[in-house]
């Protein structure tokens, strides 16, 4: 396996040979507090940050004249999605195991095929696919969670995306941590050695969840956290099952439980959060826990419905995620939108529940907020990093267009995406990837499909 | 507005100058009783049907050497698939109108809208870009009911599609039909002018709902439908509303009403299906009534979540519909055949309820039933009509695949269709249309897209 480290800095900064750039032409839909869309808009990128956005008439051009331009006529900008938990080696798995229990599905497929192929160079090829879909779908940023981690980081590295990379933490043996004891070890390694290599990329720390990881192991996580200043992942409430379980062993619901540890702060994102009841709602929006919603992961596993609507009422910062390709099956997150606002309308029994708007605002501003970089990505403004989309609005399923949010939202689908930029860098030009060599990832990864294959067989 | 009547002989028959086809070295999913995906595939079409299937080795090319080859390696051949409920035509209203409850969206924007701006022009041109939309995303054949339905049909022959087209009747002043009292005159016009026109559109009668249709109106819309031998379809049962206000008007609930007009039997196709309790389920698997369920539709508009797994396991014949564009918005069947597995699942909170295989099923051998051609189309099987599309396998969120029908169901989505083959013809090759002029189309529903926004503003 080789790396491609060698462009390590140009990419951090985002620089292109001094080359600034110009998006010109399309409506771009801002994101911004109380901004409409912007039918013919210029957006001006330079040093991989936003220096003008606005009407093409009050917007100016690089003073030097030294510029790139992307004609994006017939097209609509956004900010680029933000994944707001996912497991992107997990590709390696897409559609092994469908339609199954969770329990079922977890310990007697995805955990024992996990234990027999993954290893630094599976996780790496298979990570690389995942961020080479997230491209393809519009994907610029996302939070991961898993095993042999610094080969993830170091795919998202050679991609050129944005991110918030935790080493999973469990209290079993698991993939490159064969003895538990070790795994919060392993994890302050991760930290620490991986910390410093991208400036696009965000070390952390993800608990499997509070019945796979001991209060101990909880506590100690959420120090090394502390310690380093950085976020701390955990999945919750996924199930009933696990509510009930919870209950049997700690005597109190989930959030109780992380509670009485003292979890519960701005730097927990907890992840799934279907089976809430009103106190523990309340209980983390008071404490400032980021929430994520994963919403399709939740229906295919049979889990339950989390309740969206009413999270977001309590105040709480919400984003949107896809979870892993083993229980999804993509990376899409145009897909997962329009998901998200169906699903709360039909669960509510509310077409009001969630709007249009607001689920586009959850794969944007929302995913910025859960991982605190809200005052960098999540929207197109003045002085924000260029992370960003282009979409094609040229296609039969996009026509006509009355409303550009409503097309994204409930129309569109990630293969309208037709380039992608992340931090003034085309990552993605007319569906031409800039960064990865597709036909060799997607090669690799059918080969080691074809170990699992064999295993199974 | 021009209409092409001059290949209509050819079209109707599958011929293409005598040539036939053949379909080399794919995945094909046959969806045949029994029979799994079949790897290096070869299908022989000629006259409009399948003449042979199987593997490369086991089937003979047409024995005058003379055909058409369509090399399907990296890619899934399955069959077309059928969109059993939609309004072609309301790609017109796309977006325009979202988030809003069914009867404030139905009579305060809908059906104002409708009555500004449909005429047999629009009608032409909206159903033109909804058949456009269902060839790019694989659908092959529909079921539609809507106004100006002789428009319809016309497009739907300009779109070489098969479908079953039936008028609109309803006991108010519509769009083609200002006085409701001749409703039931233009339907029977409809059927008797539109009935031979082409040998791929089956006429049809329309009912909107128990609600929006007298009792007398129903019945007479069923006497119809039986002289000519064809199918009636009805909104049923959509909202927990319309339930409640057939009980409170004839003092029973919907499909018991239905039952005591006498048009309960296997003729009678009934869509949405959302609020029926385990009486009524059982009412209609008995008369061999037909249901199509629209998920993404009945959710965008908060009614409710059709008990699929129940009906199915009553013994209800059912497919899959998208419903109309402005209330989905779009007309992608792959996308309904994984709303429809996932929101079973976690509606049934049973991640066996509703697996790939059937989603799949429900569009394709489901929807045949529903229509009554299951002899004809929904299968690949030697001697059935040569309906069929062919999917790209080569995309970045389809690797690695483990399994064909789970990558069809939860992975692709309708921009992963490559060619798509109605009746032995080639509608779409290698995404590129061949009956319809996609720029032209777009560009008139985009003119009366501006129509219709200054009716809004």
């Amino acid at each position: 396996m080789t790396l491609m480290e060698d462009d390590r800095d140009s990419q951090a900064h985002g620089r292109q040979g001094g080359m600034s750039l110009v998006i010109e032409g399309g409506t771009a839909v801002t994101m911004a507090q109380g901004q409409g869309p912007i039918p013919g808009a210029r957006i001006v990128v330079s040093d991989g940050r936003i220096v003008d956005i606005g009407k093409i008439g009050e917007t100016q051009l690089p003073p030097d004249g030294r510029f790139e331009m992307i004609d994006a006529a017939d097209a609509i900008v956004l900010p680029g999605l933000i994944n707001a938990h996912t497991h992107a080696a997990m590709t390696l798995f897409r559609g092994l195991a469908d339609d199954l229990p969770l329990k079922q599905w977890l310990f007697e497929k995805i955990f024992p095929a996990e234990a027999a192929v993954l290893n630094p160079e599976t996780v790496y090829w298979g990570a690389l696919l995942g961020c080479l879909e997230m491209i393809a779908s519009g994907t610029t940023c996302f939070v991961d969670g898993y095993f042999f981690q610094g080969q993830t980081v170091q795919a998202v590295h050679t991609a050129g995306l944005r991110g918030l990379m935790a080493q999973g933490v469990i209290d079993f043996p698991a993939p490159g941590v064969p003895d538990p004891q070790d795994n919060l070890r392993s994890a302050r390694e991760f930290i620490e050695k991986w910390g410093r290599f991208s400036d696009l990329i965000t070390p952390g720390i993800f608990c499997h969840s509070p019945l796979t990881c001991s209060g101990r192991t909880l506590r100690d996580a959420w120090k090394i956290s502390k310690e380093h200043d950085l976020p701390l992942q955990i999945h919750l409430s996924e199930t009933v099952e696990e509510v009930r379980e919870t209950i049997t062993r700690y005597g109190e619901r989930p959030v109780h439980y992380l509670d009485r540890l003292g979890l519960l702060d701005s730097s927990l994102i907890a992840v799934h959060c279907v089976h809430l009841d009103i106190e523990e709602i309340e209980r983390l929006a008071e404490t400032g826990v980021k929430i994520v919603h994963v919403p399709e992961s939740n229906m295919k596993l049979g889990s339950g419905v989390a309740p969206v609507a009413a999270m977001m009422r309590a105040g709480i910062a919400m984003g949107l995620g896809t979870d892993g390709c083993a229980s999804n099956n993509d990376l899409d997150l145009f897909c997962e939108m329009e998901t998200a606002a169906k699903t709360a309308k039909v669960f509510d029994r509310d077409p009001l529940s969630l709007d249009a708007g607001t689920a586009l605002g959850l794969a944007t501003t929302g995913g910025a907020a859960v991982i605190g970089l809200e005052r960098e990505i999540g929207t197109l403004e003045k002085g924000k990093r260029a992370d960003m989309i282009i979409v094609d609005s040229a296609a039969p399923h996009l026509c006509p267009m009355y409303d550009p949010v409503s097309a994204l939202v409930y129309s569109a689908n990630g293969s309208d995406v037709r380039d992608v930029i992340v931090n003034g860098r085309i990552l993605m030009r007319k569906r031409q990837f800039t960064t990865i060599d597709a036909e060799e990832v997607m090669g690799k990864v059918r080969e080691i499909g074809k170990r699992i294959e064999g295993l199974r067989n």
